[in-house]
């Protein structure tokens, strides 16, 4: 395993292990069955065969004691630059790409070479990939192919090691940076840390801004409250386009269109696709849109039973902590704690699968369309557990305590229950008005590095003790050691660890930094230190992110994508929200918020409605502007496109036209056009003079032979016309 | 001039004047000045030379006493081919048609001949084009060319004949109605035709249910207002969706960035188009923007100057009908409508002036987008004209009618002033609950019949008068009569009666269309029947529009449009609002509608907020999911534009890589590819076994040679963890 301490180490020039991968492409962790091995060596026998038989060259070594790996790399340069020769030319032909690669192979790839990521998308490409498609058809786990465990690329340690330098000794990630991270990690990832960065420079404002407003407006400011949501719906808007942008530039706008097509897709019919000709796997959208409805009682559903869960223990920990006065009350205190995170974890499991049968039911094409359907339901999921606790605590517990509390009484009778004499004693309530922002903190501080924490360091210890405990059972099974050849040993010591680590998931991550920027723009009116936090914690974040992929996953396949997904409706839902919750907060809470009861007074349902409609159309309103605004500036990667297709489109039309006819068609310009004309009119002349009569058309425009003769009889009618003039004005 | 009964007369066939246009493409009728001839003489030669140097045929013959007519057309065939050549490849190098024209000019304009209004708009853009750009550079009544009143081209009376008589013999207008109407009036007059059949044909839904509504359910119905609500969205997604597939369909979508420059255009500093590479004025976006921000200034001043007219009017209208009971009462009645009539047109006149030069100020490269902008502008004073009365009757009258009326005192007081004994007699005030509804009668139904007749009716008694003092005059000045030639004689006389006709602009229609949209997104719900007299009066609306344009306006010049433009916003708006106040209506009237005093009692703010709150997140809600619906949803034009460019991409390849590889490159297939496979594998084997050792990843790659090697090594591995598991399991 590539420890952040080996990776760091000054005499890596010593390990060969970690800077070479030998060539090898992919690793296969083909698990050899505890019975039928006869079946498994079949099995095996296949599985070579299919991929040396699409062109990959093989190696088998030893894995584990009950596994074996089988090393894959393209068998030739040149096949491999046919492959990518022609997923180019199909990115184009269906408009990813606006420029047609090359004709010529050698100068396609002069100007473009394959990268890291292109090389190994390509090679896995052809490992999937079904037989009939002209792929070796290996799917891990399903199907013959039970038996293989994991097909992943080897990390390039050598890069790693400086990728985390850098990051490591650097305030921003810069451009440069995130192409670096696209040649090796794909676009799919390069997409992650472009948010990320942008985020994280968008940040500084809200942070600074926070910080004033926290110093000088104190919290619940409606000033603060207005700046911050303008901040988001800038933000929003920006990433837009600059998501659009960065797809172009990339080349790869459009992707999740015809990439990665789902093998558990149903279909109903085959259909000739009327644009490609292609057969293509019908499945009816309204029976999908069918489906797709029943969203609604999963949401209902999951509003339910997160919701009691949530609500259950929130009203025992009021009781406990602010009714509540018999004894072990300091222990008795933890017990909603206790009881979140017994219950939650399952609820959410059990959601979460719920969801992820949903998304199966509705049946989509590609893996990119499943994905992002199922990050809407887990969206859900994530928003109620993450914002339901403020949002009580803030237009619930704070304004409807002193009503609500009395219903507490069920705690009350259930606490006598479990005492002997039945007696409680309890104290008399008060709502404890700084609820609110030390919940805030909580989520905001306390949360963000508990989340930072439990992500770096339990995968290390879960590493840690798997690997202890298999060493300890290898050395009482007393299994035969063998030895690997001199050389590639420690390789391949290495390639048996990385085997060992979790696949990376961007999608947990993207998740962590929308709930996060729903915090902000939800609640942040609360506490306005909240984006200083953030700031700190995101550069935290995007290293310990890169730690987590160089170091502690599995190198990830570089798929493509062109955008961050289903995220970026989270991201404009959250955005749209905050300009509710944040005037509902400061029309609750700004008056006086530690008023006689310590809670806010005067509230009128009117008026608090009318400033949510207010701040809502605002918002609506701001929104559109800003959109007009960054929409109406040009952007490089739009431009590169449009100047692409005009030079592609320009091309072929010298290519078939010629190239004088091409430069004046730009202007639609008839450039010659004049020889042209007094050609034509003076042939129209002749013929006019030689026919002398004709049709009533003829006869018309003859009456004046050419431009002289219609001059010389219009300034006899405009004299006529004007002597008129004259005799009448007199 | 063609009235409808000469249209109409059996005997048209007798009548050659409607039944040939001479071959004559445009006409420009040249006023000639009262003084200084001698310049005007000096002009025409100019303009004849112009003309001809850009090769049109000219005629010139007598028009009014003080005019003459100059035709114009094409001088060859060959020379408007070239032209339409070259503007169809524009068209394509600026991706607006998807398909490449064919290389032949032939089979090009075989495969799509030049329909009409292509060739009226080229030598449109011919006459008037800058000569720099290639053409004559004549722009009626600007620079040099103040003589030149209009460039018009002459109506095809045959095709209009027609036109009229199966439109007002059919239902329904199709879709080759429509498509005729573009090869006849171009694409931005097909266009409003298109939109106005869409919506006809949407209005019979909320005719049908606004009919059983009115049985059923009565007035203020939250249902009705529900459905109407939902059917707007669908309707607004639908012709959103159906624009752009139109747009594809005749191959101009796009064209709105490309079409027809503004010569008034100011440009800060020239540059090269990063893309076409051509000299480009350029116009510095936020200097744009600030201009346009004088907008929200321009908005409150209308709101201001109508508002308080308005609101005088009405309240004077209320102090006279429902307080006022002196003498003159009948009279007096009428006076708030003298009022409006005299100072509305006064005030909308000069706010309209306002709008004009505020659209000049900001300065835009292109008619259409200047047109957009000033469309914008009008559509506030429209807005503020056609609903601010009903939303004072609805939101202010009602509801507070009874706190506001001693407020009327400023009238009392004033009316005091005009009787002799200062003494005014007053009834008690009720508010009048019945007044909604006929008010919105009075709009929906009356004010669209008056309309509709103004429209046909005005203009014609107009020019019938014109006619008449043009005739006595003539007659008493006893200007010279001069005999046109036979035979061209009546077509002459048409053409001068065409010349005198107004210019249709197609912007009123669609205002108009817009506005009744309003009422019926609005206000329906106070009268479901809306819709019923929207359907009947649109019916007769589409045919006095084409009548209009037939017979009572030049021939408009055949643009090109790519939508409905900037109505489009403007019909997104009025459904969005439409969810607010239907909201609000219902709240306010639903309950009791004749309540105790007419008016409706317990309203309270906030379920008032809250309905409008639920209404208008409802409607977003639905307005997602139908564009979610309707965008999955493949349109024709869209699959077609797909498959055209698919199509031109896989032409270019097979032109440049051969045939076979194209239809391998579709599925990204290597067809031929294990051919190629074996070969390098072969080959790679050979080389490994000469090279004998090397480099460390050579050894590595050496140890099996080919795929048998790594099978027997393989399946040995296997059997020997099997063991190993066995022995472990045991």
């Amino acid at each position: 395993m590539a420890t952040l301490r080996s990776l760091y180490r000054s005499d890596h020039a010593d390990r060969p292990e970690f800077n070479t991968n030998f060539d090898v492409d992919y690793v296969i962790h083909y698990q050899v069955p505890a019975e039928d091995s006869t079946k498994a060596e079949a099995a095996f026998v296949q599985l070579i065969e299919a991929l040396s038989s699409v062109g990959l060259a093989t190696e088998v070594r030893r894995g584990d004691d009950s596994s074996v790996l089988v090393f894959v790399k393209v068998a030739s340069e040149y096949l491999l630059e046919q492959h990518a020769y022609r997923y180019r030319v199909q990115d184009w032909l269906y408009g990813v790409r606006t420029s047609a690669p090359s004709k010529d192979l050698g100068s396609c790839f002069q100007e473009q070479p394959v990268s890291e990521a292109e090389k190994l998308r390509l090679v896995y490409l052809l490992i999937t990939k079904p037989r009939n498609e002209g792929g070796a058809g290996v799917t891990p786990g399903s199907g013959q192919w039970t038996s293989v465990k994991s097909i992943f690329p080897l990390h390039n340690h050598a890069f790693n090691r400086e990728w985390i330098k850098k990051l490591s000794t650097n305030y921003f990630i810069e451009e440069d940076d995130i192409n670096q991270i696209r040649d090796k990690f794909g676009e799919q990832i390069a997409f992650y840390f472009a948010f990320l960065q942008t985020y994280f420079s968008f940040l500084i404002f809200p942070a600074a801004f926070g910080l004033g407003a926290w110093l000088v407006l104190g919290q619940f400011s409606w000033f603060y409250a207005v700046v911050n949501c303008l901040w988001s719906v800038v933000f929003f808007e920006y990433w837009k386009k600059k998501e659009v942008d960065l797809a172009v530039q990339w080349g790869v706008r459009g992707v999740s269109r015809i990439q990665h097509p789902r093998t558990q897709f149903q279909f109903e019919r085959e259909a000739q696709d009327p644009v490609t000709g292609e057969i293509l796997k019908v499945y009816s959208p309204f029976k999908r849109l069918q489906r797709q409805l029943l969203q609604l009682p999963f949401a209902i559903v999951c509003l339910l039973v997160l919701g009691s869960l949530i609500i259950s223990c929130f009203s025992i920990e009021i009781f406990i902590s602010e009714v509540y006065n018999g004894p072990f009350k300091q222990y008795l205190v933890f017990l909603p704690t206790l009881l979140l995170s017994v219950f939650m974890p399952a609820l959410t499991t059990i959601l979460t699968n719920l969801a992820e049968k949903l998304t199966h039911l509705e049946n989509y094409e590609t893996h990119d369309s499943h994905q992002a359907a199922f990050v809407q339901k887990m969206f859900v999921i994530n928003f109620i557990v993450s914002y339901l606790p403020i949002i009580l605590t803030a237009f619930v517990y704070v304004p409807f305590g002193k009503v609500l509390v009395p219903y507490l009484d069920i705690w009350h009778v259930t606490a006598q229950h479990f005492t002997t004499d039945g007696k409680v004693e309890i104290q008399p309530f008060e709502v404890n008005p700084d609820r609110l922002k030390k919940q805030i903190i909580y989520f905001t501080v306390t949360a963000q590095v508990v989340n930072l924490l439990l992500e770096a360091v339990v995968p290390l210890i879960k590493r840690k003790v798997f690997k202890k405990v298999k060493e300890v059972k290898t050395a009482k099974n007393g299994a035969p050691q063998h030895e690997d050849h001199e050389g590639e040993a420690a390789f391949l010591q290495r390639v048996r660890n990385e085997a060992e680590l979790d696949k990376y998931d961007v999608t947990v991550d993207y998740r962590e930094m929308v709930v996060q920027f729903g915090y902000l723009s939800l609640f942040s009116v609360i506490w306005p230190l909240t984006a200083c936090s953030f700031l700190v914690n995101n550069w935290v974040e995007a290293r310990s992110d890169a730690l987590k992929i160089a170091v502690g996953s599995q190198r990830p396949v570089p798929w493509r994508s062109d955008s961050i997904g289903p995220w970026l409706t989270s991201l404009g839902f959250l955005s749209w929200l905050g300009s509710l919750t944040s005037a509902a907060i400061v029309y609750l809470f700004n008056k006086d918020p530690y008023g006689p009861n310590g809670v806010p007074s005067n509230v009128t349902g009117w008026a608090l409605l009318l400033s949510i409609l207010f701040a809502e159309h605002l918002y609506l309103v701001v929104q559109f502007v800003v959109r007009y605004v960054i929409g109406s500036l040009d952007s490089p990667g739009l431009q590169k496109e449009r100047a692409e297709r005009f030079a592609m489109r320009k091309l072929h039309l010298q290519e078939t036209l010629g190239e004088d006819f091409a430069d004046n068609a730009v202007a639609a310009n008839l450039g010659a056009g004049e020889k042209i004309t007094r050609a034509a009119l003076e042939e129209e002349a002749r013929k006019a003079s030689v026919s002398g009569s004709g049709t009533p058309e003829q006869l018309f425009w003859q009456r004046q032979r050419g431009a002289q003769e219609t001059i010389q009889i219009g300034r006899g009618l405009i004299s006529e016309a004007a002597a008129a003039n004259k005799t009448k004005s007199q």
